[in-house]
């Protein structure tokens, strides 16, 4: 975990990639409860028009905040945390999916050892997520 | 419920219709913890040659034995329960799903005031499940 000190604004966090398959959307609509259709249904999707099936927000937010929680190490520290679906993220119904691409940078120091981090995701170049950041209480 | 004394063989117990959607196999993948591809991508299922997403056989055959449990009001008194997978369930990406319509007969009266019950499951009329029987306790 890096400490307070040693943070600057405009530091990087280490960027990641997470794949998002159909089988993560089945398995999220059992973990979140929410089995609305369009998490898994072509049809259903296609005819309220969208462009496919789509990822649950809470699923795509979730897996992005993880380049701020694996940069902390302590999930625990994490004490802010907002988006907004600005975007779906379509889910093609292979074994392959899509992926989102999440980097973050720090952009301020608060009190109290906090540090707020601005977040971008991207699925196939466009951003998803919009005013994504967290804000993280550091050693 | 009925008691052993009023039962005869050859008795007929009502049939039901269950309609299957693909919700319910979302759901049941959450429930059982059975993500198999074939129960919710149509891809997949059509890859290794399925009709297309079928539903979990175990479900099939949970929803064909409320025909027994109904019939006895307490599921508490069903002593063994058999079925053979012989047909897939092929369920459509729609509301509506398909239909699997089951019927049950008294086929023998044993001891103990135990009743076996032989089970017809079908689908579009082609047998789902084989050799479908219950063993039930009546007062």
């Amino acid at each position: 975990m890096p400490t307070f000190a040693q943070v600057n604004v405009g530091d990087a966090l280490p960027a990641q990639d997470f794949p998002i398959t159909r089988l993560n959307l089945v398995k999220y609509c059992g973990a979140s409860g929410d089995f609305n259709y369009i998490h898994w249904s072509e049809s259903f999707a296609n005819e309220v028009g969208l462009p496919g099936v789509i990822s649950h927000g809470m699923f795509t937010m979730a897996e992005a905040g993880r380049v701020v929680t694996d940069w902390i190490g302590d999930p625990g520290q994490l004490c802010e945390y907002s988006v907004r679906f600005t975007r779906p993220v379509a889910v093609p119904d292979d074994l392959v999916g899509t992926t989102i691409s999440v980097s973050g940078t720090v952009a301020e120091k608060l009190d109290d050892n906090r540090v707020k981090v601005d977040l971008t995701a991207t699925c196939k170049g466009e951003t998803v997520l919009g005013r994504a950041y967290a804000i993280v209480r550091l050693p």
